[in-house]
Order: structure tokens, then C-alpha cells, then sequence
């Protein structure tokens, strides 16, 4: 098994998006995270779905859990339509980060030690110039090794 | 809404149980990490997904890609079964860390603060003597936000 065997298209945002856009994504695709592209449809930065949350819960309250817990309950369930025009770009980390990707050939055991080393439930497959060919979320990856390592083996 | 509304019931894991059970359990319940419990049902670890590969892909993968990559591909889609015996316990951070629990009452916006802070897509729900009620998964409070924040306010 490669990481093209197990890859799935997956919606991908822009820096230009908004960061409510980006919850929406994830939230209607059902994603453990995020791949942000360039203008050329390739990964810029791939986000897990914890760091997309740090998009939009202001910083003060990640910072302060009692803050947080001052916060009203309608307000606390409406924080993060507060974002309001803020891009992923204005959000996103300011420290470039290399993204977390795979070439389509590369095997289970390494598309599990890049999401292990990375912390990332989410892995951008590449092809060799770099362009998006798909995704491994953490659960197919899980699924695929529960499966597939299951049957008798080849040896 | 508060964490009680969203939780859902989810299978745990003990620091005895092989960590191939664990990556097992992961996948029949699509969860984006693990609850490991005491003998008395209480969060002992909250485990994300990708920390719960780390109890499976052996460290000099983790550390060094180019060894991941000159294992065969039957042996890749295998690694994880050669953990053989060894437990969550004997895999699982030597150095104790406080679980990830939200109280009952937690608003979405003090679940996903804390969901961000630290870097956790799972929040075991705990009453207040530490027990087990729940769990709030990303996914959960991220169609939860998109679902109701996109509803007419009260206000």
C-alpha cells in the first residue's frame, strides 16, 4: 500500500478565505485539519484541525482558560463567527513552516512516521513538482493499518 | 450548548492493553485519539491520534525518514502488528502529563480554547469527582459551531 492507494480529494482554502470559510470546510468534509494552496493549487502550509481552531479562538482565551469561562453561553457558542473578515492569511502562523507532505509512493509505515514526528492528522500527497494529487487523513491511515494488517500475511 | 450536549460515549483504553488494541479501537470508532482510564474509570491520558502512532512506529522511523523509506512495502503495511506484547503503558510518555478533561458545563468556546492550547482533538468530559462522562471529538465541535453559530442569535 502507498499513500495514492489511500488518498482522498479534499477541499483546500486559500490564505485569501475567510477564517469562518475554513471551520465550514472542515466542518462539511469532515476533516481532522486543513491544506491551505497558493495561487498554483499547491500546499502551502497543512494545518491540523487544532491549529485551525487557533485561527479563531482569540488568543487571549487560549491563553486564559478563566477568561474563557466568563464568556456567556450564546456568546460562546457564536465566538468564532467573531473573526468576521479575518483571512486564514492574517490568522495563519507567521513562522513559514515547510508542509507536511508525501510523496505518492511513500509506504504506510512512512506516511505514519511523518504524521507521528509532525503531529499532523493530515498529510498533503504530492507529485514530484510539488502539485496536490490528494490527501491521508489520519483515520483512513488508522483504518488502512487496521485492515490491511489484519489479512494473513505475503511471507 | 455545553460539553455535556455534544459529548459522546466513546471506548477507552487501559495502560494494559496491547498498543496494537489501542490502534484497533481507534479505528472501529473513527476516533481522533484516545481516553486511557485507571481502574477506576477515571482519564488517566488523553491521547491524540497522532501521539497514539507514536506508541506504534518505532522511534528510529519517527527520527529518520530515510529509514522509514528502505522498508519493503509488505513490511510498511505491517510495522504496527510487530509491536507485539507491548502495552500503552510500556509505549505511552514517560513523563506524567495532566489529561485533557473539560467539566460537563464547559462552553464550546472553553472546549475548543482548550482543544487549541494543547493541541488535543480529543477533551474527555469529567463530573466532578474525575469521572468519566464523555468525550467532545473536533469533529463533534466543529459541526456543532458551523451547525448552531449559524443560526439566527438570540440577541
Amino acid at each position: 500500500m502507498h499513500a495514492s492507494d489511500i488518498a482522498v480529494n479534499v477541499p483546500t482554502v486559500t490564505v485569501h478565505d475567510p477564517v469562518a470559510q475554513a471551520v465550514r470546510v472542515m466542518a462539511v468534509s469532515r476533516l481532522p485539519g486543513l491544506i491551505v494552496v497558493d495561487e498554483r493549487s499547491r500546499p502551502l502550509m497543512v494545518l491540523p484541525g487544532t491549529q485551525v481552531l487557533r485561527l479563531v479562538v482569540p488568543s487571549a482565551y487560549q491563553e486564559d482558560p478563566a477568561l474563557a469561562r466568563a464568556v456567556d453561553e450564546p456568546h460562546a457558542d457564536r465566538f468564532w463567527l467573531e473573526s468576521g473578515d479575518l483571512t486564514v492569511g492574517d490568522c495563519a502562523p507567521r513562522r513559514p513552516v515547510k508542509p507536511v507532505t508525501a510523496r505518492a509512493d511513500a509506504t504506510l509505515l512512512e506516511v505514519a512516521a511523518l504524521m507521528a514526528r509532525l503531529h499532523s492528522p493530515l498529510v498533503a500527497v504530492v507529485d514530484a513538482g510539488g502539485a496536490l494529487l490528494g490527501a491521508v487523513t489520519l483515520e483512513r491511515l488508522i483504518t488502512s493499518l487496521a485492515v490491511f494488517g489484519a489479512t494473513p500475511g505475503d511471507g
